[in-house]
């Protein structure tokens, strides 16, 4: 089968790779209908996270299930599924609690740039559709998978909801996915911040109410500006560096929550950050699993079209174009067609 | 007056001070019946806080009111109160949200090791009791003011509660408190973290379940093997370090919650700590006014004796002693009579 592989930085190549088989009697293998590149991969593509030998690539993935081990029941041969980026067995103390990411069991699936992959603890961890999608869901089922249920957490963990002023930090596409979950969560006020001009307009489309294009302290400046000098009652966090976490916290009340959804490089919080500020800090990598059911649910009734953060569509083969494109910041989000 | 002061590490002095006026017509004066030391006055004393200039001594109190500024209308003259370590307006948004120690208006009352003090906003800040206590219940409305206040907090910040199994990291005052509050919140298990003996037996005393003497990693392991592997449900930090808070995190499962409120010194989180774990972190300077009112009729009602983690008292004049003792760990929490 046809696959996606990291060289290097900068060094994306499509090739044939073997296929997948199961492993475990919990596996299942999956036929792609759709994979995408996730603002993550940049990581190593830009070199900030080491490549040590060839890396097959992707974490993100929706399609129809082709085989399954001996030991699953729940997901049957034939099923459109959804899954996300760890595999869970949905079962444990810690999955029960909701932070499937944090599973006992937890596992690695995919890679799913690819034609075909495996998926461990497949009942856990996928979740099957209604029934076959119509073409034009795919792309929001795809968001669900990592970027939505992701922003989605990020709002969580920041007790968006009603009567609430939500910030938000990062304007890729977990951030625009944390605007759009704001709003279904009925936060009364959401500002974006964003100094794109097409991610501002996207960001008002999801629901955002105001945007702020400065950084940093002065960021933090217009968003307490912006809400009678308190700051927002909940602000995701969806960059994952210095700056970006010190601006989230910055940017919450005494008493509010940040929830953080980037994938912390380098990020060091001082005692007084936290202390004195009297925020709640919650995040990590999201338990999308706790939230597929109602995502894929809100998706299916067409009452959200996540699939827009797509806005640059290849095939597989064309993979290395996606992530220049990413790169340079002329996509958002790139879904590939295998 | 007499009043403590302190003149550099080490060095402190019981002195004639002023006695205090009114400021503002929103201050009172009053006449403290007890007031103590506090674990946070032991930085300066052991130079670990920098000592510029004589500094007068004291944030916990409990007196009479013995004068009121013009726009006091709550508090009366003659009223027996209990205040807290920041006095607040008790209106503001931030107040409103139970955020009290970040009220927009905030102000230090004080300085309480002496025979009077000055609480500014009274209205705000003081909470009068039913009536005249009887005086075995003066140690324990002494504790409300702040060690059980934040204790309590703790316990609150890290969402002790039916079904349950709570960590405190700490076994001075708060912690001891925070041992008693998470038993009046109802959690099944609770771990105190201790290596002295008379402090284990007062924390068992208090609802402690468990006992771990163990420090660091080797202290995470333990409250680990005491929980099925997964860690604490709630974990309350009551010192202040680094070693105590990476110790408090470590002993939290996934999702759980770090309540912190040792003031933080030389504190730094690193981003792996809280993005891998998935913890909750929320704590700073306790909003002890949010819980007083409460605190203040479980002692009435003699339903929780706070007081007993008073175990020197000591009159005003030998507060020099009260901190030996505290320094040398000879004492807990020391009451001081004016």
């Amino acid at each position: 089968m046809r696959g996606v592989v990291m060289h290097a930085p900068g060094d994306v190549r499509v090739e044939d790779l073997p296929e997948p088989t199961l492993q475990q009697p919990t596996d299942a293998i999956i036929r792609l209908a759709a994979a995408c590149i996730c603002g993550s991969d940049l990581w190593p593509y830009r070199g900030a996270d080491t490549i040590t030998e060839p890396k097959p690539m992707g974490h993100e993935y929706v399609g129809v299930v082709e085989q399954v081990g001996a030991d699953v029941t729940e997901i049957k041969v034939g099923d459109f599924v959804v899954g996300s980026f760890f595999a869970s067995d949905n079962t444990c103390e810690i999955c029960r609690a909701g932070y499937q990411t944090s599973c006992l069991h937890r596992d690695f699936p995919g890679p799913s740039q690819a034609q075909l992959m495996r998926v461990p603890l497949a009942d856990g961890t996928l979740v099957a559709t209604p029934g076959v999608p119509d073409d034009d869901l795919i792309p929001s089922l795809l968001a669900a998978s990592d970027v939505l249920g992701t922003g989605w957490f990020g709002a969580v963990a920041a007790e968006a909801g009603p009567g609430k002023t939500v910030a938000v930090v990062g304007d890729g596409a977990v951030g625009l996915m944390a605007v759009l979950a704001a709003k279904e969560l009925g936060a009364e006020r959401i500002i974006a911040m964003s100094r794109h001009a097409d991610r501002q307009a996207l960001a008002r489309e999801l629901g955002a109410t105001d945007i702020v294009t400065e950084r940093g302290e002065a960021g933090v400046a217009r968003v307490k500006e912006l809400t009678d000098g308190l700051g927002a009652h909940s602000v995701v966090e969806a960059v994952g560096t210095q700056e970006s976490m010190l601006q989230a916290i910055g940017a919450t009340r005494p008493g509010g929550h940040v929830g953080f959804v980037g994938v912390l490089h380098d990020v060091a919080i001082a005692g007084d950050d936290i202390f004195m500020t009297h925020v709640h800090v919650h995040g990590g990598p999201a338990p999308v699993r706790r939230f597929l059911p109602d995502l894929i649910d809100r998706i299916w009734q067409r009452r959200i079209d996540p699939g827009k953060v797509f806005d640059l569509t290849l095939p597989l083969e064309q993979a290395a174009e996606g992530y220049v494109a990413m790169d340079q910041r002329t996509a958002t989000k790139v879904l590939l067609q295998p």
